[in-house]
C-alpha cells in the first residue's frame, strides 16, 4: 500500500472542509490572546477527532506570555467569542488570554514530531471592496479592527487537516505527534510561552509553515527558511512632572525630552561588526499641553540583530540608552517586554529531506533554491532552537500560492490551494519520519 | 448731580441681570472660534441696548485669526449654537468662526475709550460635584469638554453691564465708547485679527480686566499689570515616508527622528542675556506603528520672551531649528501660527489714574501695589501695544473677588460680586475721561 | 586734627611708589596660584611696613583651592619666580601654588575692617605695538602668555598703598585691619581656599574694588555692585574604549559620542523661572584619530545662575545630565571643579555710607547711582557672602579711571590715578568705621 | 627553456638588492604626497633599468589628489628629501605632491597588464626599543612622526624586483607591463588621482598585494581579497561666531554645539537593509575657552558601506545631517573630501588562475580558501573597479609572511621574504599572461 498516495488522496478529499474553517476563522477574526473562539473550535475538532487535547494554562507559561492585552479587553473578547459561537466546553480555558492548544497523537515508541500552526489576527480594519474575496463572499471579518491579513486563518485551518490525515493513517506511524496551535505570532508574543511550558522539550522534529506569494520557477514548496533577525519589542513609559512651561519650568520633570533624547541616541547605538542589528521607535506619544511641561512620554520600539547576540547586544545597549535618558532628565522609565523572537535557521539536511519527499513521494515541485531569506522575525524560532539546542531538527517551509496582495494590507488574501499543499507536505514527511 | 454716585448705584441695580447672563453664557459655555450662541446674544442685547453693532468679519480679520478649528467642527459648533437657542439674527455672521462682537455708543466729539472683554471658554471638563456651585445650582457645561473655567463668561457678562451703564449716563459723555467682545483668547488666538481690522487705531483710552483672586490687603482693584510674556504658539508637523524597520530602515524618511532632534535642539536654543527666554514641546504624538519608520510626526509648542524682542529672537531661532531637523532626515516640515501675544505693560500714570478715581470716586479700595506681574501671556497686549504705539494709554485691570480654585481647574469658580465692581471701575473711568 | 585730609595727603605721596610697584607686577605678571614673586614681594613689602604677615597654608586652605596647575608647572612657575627676582625669605611659602598673603594691623579693642585685593594676571599674550604705553615704557610683561589685562597688578599695589597709609594713621584707629592679597580671582579659583580657612569669620566690614572705566557723570566712584551671576566652573572627562570603527565599532565604547549627547541636553536643561541662568560648554577635545572610536572626551565648561540657588539648579542637573551621558554610552565621567563664584550683593546702607565718606569727607564725586550691575562672576561673592552671613556689611566698589581697552584684551590698560582713588576710599571708610 | 624557472632563479638573485633598498625607503619614510625621496629614487631605478618613466603630474591627476598637506609643509617635505639623497634630476617633478611613478615596458602587440605598488609611510612614531629589528640594525626611520608601519616600503622595493626581473625575460613577452608607484593609500588619498588620469583605461589585468601574517595552513599566496568597505573620509569645520557666554550669549553662533548635534545624528543615520554601513567622527576639536561661545569646530570623520552603494547612502545623508546641523545653529561649514575608497571584489576565475599558476608553475602553497575579506578598505578597489568596468581582471593578492606585530604598530615588521615571493607571483603571473 502507498501511505503517499493515500495522503495526497487525502488532503484533496478534506480540502472543502479546510475551506470552510478557514473562511469561518477569517470572518471571526481574533487579535493576540483574544483567539477564544478561534481556540475553542480547534480544541473541539481535535477532540472530536480523537486527539488528545491539551489547552488553556496547560499550554501557555503564564507569565510568559508576552504583550497581553488589558483585562478589560480580555474580558470583552471573551463576551465576545461566547456571543459569536465559542465552543462551550474549551472556550472557558481560554479566559484571560490562554488561547494556545496542543493536539497530541500518541502511536507507541518511536520519534516525536511537532508542528506550530499560528492562530492570530492582525488590527487590520478589512477593505469591503467588492473587488476583495471575502467581502465579496460574505467572510470578510465581522471584528472591527481584526483582520487575518496574515494568513494565520489558513494555517489553523491546514493544521485541523492535517490532524484529520494523519488520523487516517494513524497505524502506520510509530511514535508522537504533536499539533501546536499557537496565539499570539503577531508581535512575537506566544511562542515562548509554549517553549517555557516545555512542550517542545521531547520534540525530535519540527515543522512550521508560512504562505508565501508564487514563485518564480513555478515551485509549490521552498523546505526551509533563515536569516530571520532576532528581535525584541518593548513598550516604554517615562515618567516625569508636569509645571507650567511660561512661569516654572524649572519644576517640571520634562518626559518628552527625555523621550528625545532617548530616540536620537537609540538610532545612535553603535553598529555591531559582525553584522546586521536595527532599532526602531515606531510610535511616540508624549505630553498634555502645549503650554505644561509634559510628565509622560509613550514609547512603542524595538531591536533586532542577525544572531540573538546581535540582538542582545542592541537591546542591552538600548536598555541603557532608556535608562540614563530619563535619569538625565530626572524622570524615572518603564521598560515592557511585549514581544521577542530569536533568529531562525533551518537544518540544511533536513531541508533536503523535505525536498526529497515532496519530489519523489508527493509529486511536489519544490523550488531551486531549498532556502529562502525572511526579512522580518518570527517566534516560531523560539520553539526551533528549543528543538535544535537537544539535537532536533526542524524547517520553517514556505508553502507557495498565489496571494492578491502583500500581507498585512487590507486586501490581502491567498489561494486556498494552499491548505492542501501544507496537508501533504506535513503529513508526507511525518509519514516518513514515523512509519514503521 | 453726582453721577460716579449714578454709576454706583446702577452697577448695584444691574448685578441680578449680568449675574443671570453669565450663568446662562456658563451653562452653553463655547471654546475658541465656537462662541456663536455667545457672540449672537452678546451683539442682540448690545443692540437692543441701542448700541451700533458689529459682528462677524467685521470684526476680525479673517487670516489674522489664529488656530481656528476645522471645517467640520465649526459646522457642528453652529449647529449646536442654532439648538441651543442662539439670537437667530446674528448668529448667521458667526458662521465659520466669525464670533466678535464690538458695540459703539457716539457721544460726539471727544476721546474714544475702548475696552475688551474675552468671551471664549476652556477644553475643561467641568466639574459635577455637589460642591462646584454651577454643579450644584444647574448651570454647569452641558457642552462636554468645554468649560468657562477662566471667568470669561463673567468678563463677557460685565461688559452687558458696562454697556447698559454707559447707556443711562450716556448724556454727560463725550466722544466714542467701543465695547469689544473678543473670541479666542485662550491659546492667544482672537485679539490680533481685531486689531488687524483697524479697531484699535482710533482708541485713545483702553481697558481690559481679569478676574483675581483675594488681595492680601483686602484691595477691590489693583489697576494695572505688567511683565507679560510675548509669546508665539507653533503647531509643527513633520513629513516623511514609512518603511518597514526590519527590511528596508534606509527606504525611510523617518519624522519621528526628525522630530526628537528638533526637541533636543529646541530646548538647547542659547539663552538670551537681555531677559527671560521659554520654550516648551509640550505634546508630540509620531508614528503608526512599533516596526514601521514614523512617517508622520505632530508638535505642539511655543516660545515667550520677557520682551516682544526676545520672543522674535527665540521664534526665529526655533523655526530655524524645526526646519533644519526636517532638512536633516529628510522630511518636510509645516509650521502653523497657533497663538501669539506680545509683552504688556500698562501705564504707569494711567494706573494712579484708575487709583484716585477708584479711592476718591467710587469708595473702592486699590491694592497698595498699583501693578503685578502677569505670569503668563494675555493677547490683551496687542491691542494695548497698538493703542500705546500712537500715544494712547491704556491698563490691564486686576479686579478681585474670592476664587475657589486657580483657573483652568475642574472646579474653578469666581464671586460675582466681580461683576458689579468692574461695571463701577470701568463706568466710573470711561466717565471720567469722557464727562463734559 | 583732619584725619581725612591726613589720608588725602598720604594718598598723593604714596602714589608714585604704587605706581613704581605695579609696573614692576606688570612686567612680571603670574597668572593664578603662580603668583610666586608677587606674593613673596608683597608679603616681604608688608612685614616691612610693620605688618603681621600670613603666607602659604597659613592663608589658603589647600582642598579647597580650584584649579591648581600640575605640579610640573608649579614647579617651574616657582623657578622661573626664583631667577625673576621673588624675596628670598617668603618666596619658599608659596611652593606648590600657596599665593595668598594677608597682613594684619593691630590696634586694640574694635571692628574688624578686611579689604581684599586680587593679584592675579591672565592668559593673554600682550600687545608689543608701540601705542600701547606698557609696550613703549618698557614694562610690558616678560611672561608669554602671562599678562595683567584685567588691573590686577593695579589692585595688589593700591593694596600696598593702603597699607603704607593705614600705617601713618594708626594711632587714630581701633580694632583690627586685614588687608587680604587673594591670588587665581581669574576662573574663580582663589577666594574660596582663603573663606574656608576662616579668614572671613571674624570681619565685620569688606571692601573690595575693581578698575572700572571712566562713569558717565564723570565720578570717580560707584559705592556698590550687585548681580553677579553665581558659577560654577567644570572640567569634564569622559572615558571610554577605543575600537576600530570600521571592524568593530559594537567593542568600543564612544566618549565622543556621550560628550556629544551631554552637549546638547545641558544647553537643554529648562530655564529657571525665577530668574536667569546660563550653561557654556567653551571647549571640546575629543578622540585619537579618524577611524578610531574615541576613547576620551574633554570639556571645559561652566554653568551661572542669578541667584546662588538657581546656580545650584543649573549645577545639580549638569552634573546628572554629564553622569547619564556617559552611563547612555558605557563610559565614566570625572566632573572637576575649577572655579566658583556666588551671587553677589554688596549692602544698600554700607554703599550710602561709602557715598556719604567720599562726598562729605574726602572730596570726591559719587556717581549718580550707588551700585551698578557686575555681567560677569566675581569670587570676592564668597568672602562678602560669608561676611554678611554673620551680620557683617560690605560692599564691591568700582572705581573709576579712563580705560585703554575692555578688559582681557591685550593693549587693555587703565589711567594710575586709580591706586590714588583707591587709598583714598578704602583709607577714609576704615578711618570712618575704625576711628576712636 | 622554462621561463618560470628562470623568473623564480632570478627572484632569489634580486633579494638582496630588494631588502636593501627596502630597508633604505623604511629609513626615509615618507608619508602621504611627501614621498619626494623614495618617487624619485624609484624613478631613477626604473629608468636604469630601461623603463620608460612616468612622474610628477604626468602620474597624478592634480585635482583628484585628496587630503594633500599644506604647502608649507610639502615645501619642507621638499627640503627634507633633497638633503636626505632624493636623486636629482627625478625629484623636481614631485614638487607640490606629485609623488606618483609609473614605469612602462612595451613589448609589442598583446595585452597590457598592470601591477600596484603603494610606497607611503604612516604618521606613527618607530619604536626605537633593541627588541625591534629596524631599531637594532640600524635603518629605523628618522624622519620624526613617519614610519613605514603597514609595509609599504616593501611593497615598493618589490615593485622594483619585479621590475628588474621581467626586463630579463622581456623577450618572451608580448604586450605591455605598467608598473604604478602610487602614493598615499594611507587615508585612501592616492589612487583616485592616477586613475582619474587614465592610466587604468587600457589595464586588461591588474595585481596588488599586501604583506599579510602567516596562513594557519602554512601557504605562501592569498590569491585574491574581497568585500572592504568603500569610504569617504572628511574633514568637516563649523563655523559660528564668538560672544560672551555669561553677558551675551544670544549674540553667538554656537559652532561646538552645532558639531554636538552633528555627531549624535550621524550615529543615528538609518541602518542600510541591503549591507553592513559605517559612520564614526574620530576626532572633535571646538572652542577656544570655558566662557566663549565656540566659534569653531572641527571634525575628522568617515563613512563606510559593505558596497558602493551604500556607502554613497550614507555619505549623502551624513552631509545632509552636516549641512543641517550648521543650518540649525545659524553656523557654516565646510565639507572636505580627504580620502575615498571604493568597494572592492577580486574575479574569481582570475584568483583560481593565480592559484593555478603558482601551485603548479611556481612551487608556492596557495592557501585552501582563494579569497579572504578585507576588514578595511583598500584605495586600489579605484584602479581594479575602473579595469573590472570595462572586462579587465583583476586581484588583490595577499602574500603570506610572518609579521612581528599587527600593522599600525610601533615595532611593526615583516619577514623579507616577502619580497621574494611577490617577485615569484607577479612576474609569474604577468608572463603566464603575456608569454608569446
Amino acid at each position: 500500500m502507498n501511505v503517499y498516495q493515500t495522503i495526497i488522496d487525502a488532503a484533496q478529499a478534506v480540502t472543502p472542509e479546510m475551506v470552510s474553517v478557514r473562511r469561518d476563522f477569517h470572518k471571526y477574526a481574533e487579535t493576540g490572546w483574544l483567539e477564544m473562539r478561534t481556540a475553542s473550535i480547534i480544541a473541539r475538532k481535535l477532540k472530536d477527532l480523537g486527539y488528545e487535547v491539551l489547552i488553556g494554562e496547560d499550554v501557555c507559561e503564564r507569565d510568559a506570555r508576552m504583550g497581553v492585552p488589558s483585562d478589560e479587553v480580555l474580558k470583552a473578547a471573551y463576551e465576545r467569542a461566547v456571543s459569536q459561537g465559542a465552543d462551550p466546553e474549551f472556550v472557558k480555558a481560554t479566559e484571560g488570554g490562554f488561547t494556545g492548544v496542543i493536539g497530541i497523537l500518541r502511536c507507541g515508541e518511536g520519534p516525536t514530531v511537532g508542528m506550530r500552526f499560528d492562530i492570530d489576527a492582525l488590527g487590520v480594519n478589512e477593505s469591503t471592496d467588492e473587488d476583495h474575496l471575502p467581502a465579496r463572499d460574505g467572510y470578510a471579518s465581522v471584528n472591527a479592527g481584526s483582520m487575518h491579513a496574515c494568513g494565520h486563518d489558513g494555517h489553523a485551518a491546514s493544521g485541523l487537516g492535517v490532524a484529520a490525515v494523519l488520523m487516517q493513517i494513524k497505524e502506520h506511524l510509530h511514535g508522537t505527534v504533536k499539533l501546536i496551535f499557537q496565539p499570539g505570532e503577531e508581535g512575537l508574543r506566544g511562542a515562548k510561552s509554549i517553549v517555557e511550558k516545555g512542550h517542545l522539550d521531547d520534540v525530535d522534529y519540527l515543522f512550521g509553515a508560512h504562505t508565501t506569494g508564487e514563485a518564480a520557477d513555478g515551485g509549490d514548496v521552498t523546505p526551509g527558511s533563515y536569516g530571520s533577525l532576532a528581535s525584541y519589542k518593548y513598550d516604554v513609559t517615562f515618567r516625569g512632572l508636569a509645571a507650567h512651561a511660561g512661569g516654572s519650568p524649572h519644576l517640571g520633570k520634562n518626559a518628552l525630552l527625555a523621550a528625545a533624547a532617548a530616540v536620537t541616541n537609540l538610532y545612535a547605538i553603535p553598529r555591531h561588526g559582525a553584522g546586521a542589528s536595527r532599532i526602531n521607535v515606531g510610535r511616540l506619544i508624549a505630553g498634555s499641553g502645549r503650554n505644561v511641561i509634559a510628565d509622560e512620554a509613550f514609547m512603542e520600539m524595538e531591536v533586532r540583530g542577525d544572531t540573538t547576540e546581535i540582538n542582545e547586544y542592541v537591546s542591552d545597549y538600548a536598555k541603557r540608552v532608556l535608562e540614563s535618558a530619563a535619569a538625565m532628565h530626572d524622570c524615572t522609565v518603564e521598560i515592557k517586554l511585549m514581544g521577542a523572537a530569536q533568529s531562525l535557521n533551518s537544518d540544511e539536511d533536513f531541508c533536503e529531506h523535505i525536498a526529497a519527499v515532496c519530489t519523489e513521494k508527493l509529486g511536489m515541485k519544490v523550488t531551486e533554491k531549498l532556502a529562502i531569506k525572511l526579512g522580518g522575525s518570527e517566534d516560531v524560532s523560539y520553539m526551533l532552537n528549543r528543538v535544535q539546542s537537544h539535537g532536533g531538527k526542524g524547517a520553517f517551509v514556505r508553502v507557495r500560492s498565489k496571494m492578491t496582495e502583500s500581507a498585512h494590507k487590507r486586501k490581502f488574501d491567498f489561494d486556498e490551494s494552499y491548505l492542501t499543499k501544507v496537508v501533504k507536505v506535513f503529513c508526507g514527511m511525518t509519514y516518513d519520519l514515523m512509519k514503521k
